[in-house]
């Protein structure tokens, strides 16, 4: 049997994972694929660093077309990272007819049209198993497990980061700046933390899962993002009372003419099996129209978990390989789409319940303006939480409402700014609706 | 594109969903194999009952041999149960050279051996992800996403039926029997319900978790099974106190050279995420080695979901087919097994903590002659519940104790099964530790 030949460009954390289980797994490797698995070159600027992995010191090269244009790798593995020349790289290998297996989940949220259409057009595969939830095979149940639904809700907590600073925030009480401080610190997120925080990550994690579910690209910019910076202890606390827990969370739904794609923090109904993935895991909740509710946990970032992922596409490829498939499933596992397009929902039009928070001067009359005009706008509320207490010299309402339209919670919010009983800023939650 | 046949044999409840499935999801299907599906041929014993599907009478037949010896069939689906006939029928249609898709788990656990063997050397695939957790793609996610890793811990809640009876156990208070009684007339449990709840089920369904882990199938007979039909609202009662729910759990772990393996009550720590698993759902939670943990949740029987399961791997195999793959992935997804046999660790030397509830006599000196019993066998105690709390006439010494020796644990019990201070059944319920 043919030994199946790999080249790897970027040998940073999850390339050196990468490498390490296909060495010390090798056997379980071998077994599965019925065909050995061999690293012919790892490509790195940098070839001097220790990563702790005994190799031939003549795999490693900084000339990274001597992995692209090897004529004797069979599969590129892409980890550097990056947008402009890891898909030069990528289409490179593509045109070469490589099969491809990458991580890059902001490449191909961005730019995932030309390399999916590059990949169908050589007739080869493109994995990318990695570039969400790290190692839950989460991309895979949805290609594969799930593959005979209509996917109708997809939830996700796809960011470990936000969501050890969310865990930690709420068991500990402690403010979101302190907790950042500390999980830079700790190595637990990155300086700054931008990407992780502000949603942009989990954003670009969505329109993967978005694009499989439907066989067709997303426009990653249309996906309405907003982070957890402005959360407090306070909110947590307030969520808590009511009965959930805040994550930050992807949530798309598919309309039929529309697809609903939004993230933010949300609050979880703590019954729901969401509200009870904490620290650093990651899991995405699938709903098929057959299948019901399904919920893929496990951990979403780091070497050995990533790496698990990135092999799980080199052995699927492999076996291709070994059994002789002339012709490989297309990247989003649609021969041919349902869509050629996927139109996005404005947020605007989005109904859901919601969560407000009001920093108001302690006068009585307060209540009432408020809420007059949250009626005047179709909003109904369904609990309030007053409470004496204090913070920075005023004092918090907190509500919850029915399900409302996001474009008159916009209009109402608006108008309660202008109210002259108003001492800090509104804070607004959407509560998730599965 | 050629078309795919499928016959089904048996159209019961998941025979229904199937059907069900292809004809109202056929867009999303073709679109992701690229050719049509068609269910060619229906066989049952009865086909004039009413299944709520509109299907031409003429595909009915209550001759199986119009399934298996049609030369336009391609992929046979059995979803009849039972053993001897639905094993007659998948032999002699994979030895017509038809692919196999089956939901039969108790055949797959008790004859597996045979009928994988007569996959391979027929050179078909042979599909079952319906065997196992109904809708969850777990199966799937073994042998695929999580295939570059060495199992080792499997944990399953793995009965729906079971799961459901523990949880109302559980939030009513109630006993076993009268929970049972209403779960028949619900029809959440059959009428006897013994297969579901003294762990027979759920047994097969860990038999072939563990063959699709090692590549090799394990005798189902030497997997330890203990069922639910003990437990009382006493000891849900004091697992809660402890900090612990109780869930009827699979588990199994490699230890190198023997595989342990075995079925009980088990006490689940309640930030465990398997502890939220409640009611009719499933899940199972996987560790990989380099995965790390991983949790696989849904609904684990039902028509659609487990219609849902059967049209995943009938999409699998239509997909190889339109590939053009020479040869499928044998059915335990091993092309050389690492392991010729797997070898069933003795229950007996098991290492665990448990859970102990004495019904004893209100008289001092209980404690101390049944701690100086368990102290003698190298049994330490963690903690102690001793309640005035009378159940039909004793009081319940409850304990939990540090990780001992199953063997030990025996004969400690059995010495104080002699002493003249107990009065009713010792509980014993071992502690799950991942």
């Amino acid at each position: 049997m043919k030994k199946i030949n790999v080249g790897i460009i970027g040998f940073g954390t999850v390339g050196a994972g990468t490498v390490e289980i296909l060495l010390k797994n090798r056997d379980i490797i071998s077994s599965r694929v019925g065909s050995e698995i061999i690293v012919k070159r790892i490509a790195d600027l940098d070839i001097q660093s220790d990563r702790g992995i005994s190799i031939d010191p003549g795999v490693l090269t900084t000339d990274v077309s001597e992995v692209l244009n090897d004529p004797e790798i069979d599969v590129v593995i892409e980890l550097m990272g990056g947008l402009t020349r890891a898909k030069d790289f990528i289409l490179e290998a593509l045109g070469n007819g490589k099969h491809v297996v990458t991580a890059n989940k902001a490449l191909l949220a961005e730019c995932g049209k030309e390399i999916y259409e590059a990949a169908e057009k050589n007739r080869v595969s493109l994995g990318f198993e990695a570039s969400v939830g790290g190692g839950i095979p989460v991309l895979k149940s949805l290609t594969e497990g799930l593959s005979g639904n209509h996917i109708k809700t997809i939830m996700g907590i796809l960011n470990g980061t936000s969501n050890y600073i969310l865990t930690k925030m709420a068991v500990d009480g402690l403010p979101y700046n302190k907790v950042v401080g500390e999980a830079i610190e700790l190595g637990y997120a990155e300086d700054p933390p931008d990407l992780d925080v502000n949603g942009t990550d989990t954003a670009h994690k969505l329109a993967i899962l978005i694009s499989l579910s439907f066989g067709s690209v997303v426009s990653f910019d249309s996906i309405h993002r907003e982070g957890i910076d402005k959360l407090t202890p306070e909110d947590i606390q307030f969520a808590d009372e009511f009965g959930y827990t805040i994550k930050l969370l992807a949530v798309a739904k598919d309309h039929g003419d529309t697809v609903e794609a939004r993230v933010h923090p949300a609050m979880v109904p703590k019954d729901h099996i969401m509200a009870n993935v904490n620290d650093v895991y990651n899991a995405v909740y699938i709903e098929g129209d057959y299948a019901g509710p399904t919920l893929h946990f496990g951990l979403g970032a780091g070497r050995d978990a990533t790496g698990s992922a990135v092999v799980s596409d080199i052995i699927t490829i492999a076996r291709s390989m070994v059994q002789g498939a002339a012709d490989m499933a297309p990247p989003l596992a649609h021969i041919k789409a349902l869509r050629d397009e996927i139109v996005i929902k404005p947020i605007e039009e989005l109904e859901t319940a919601y969560y407000f928070r009001f920093s108001a001067i302690d006068k009585p009359g307060v209540l009432s303006k408020i809420s007059g005009i949250l009626g005047d706008n179709q909003i109904s509320i369904s609990s309030v939480i007053q409470k004496g207490r204090e913070i920075e010299g005023s004092v918090s309402v907190v509500m919850l409402t029915h399900e409302a339209r996001e474009s008159n919670v916009k209009k109402a919010l608006d108008l309660i700014e202008e109210l002259d009983v108003l001492k800090g800023e509104t804070i607004m939650i959407r509560v998730a609706q599965s």
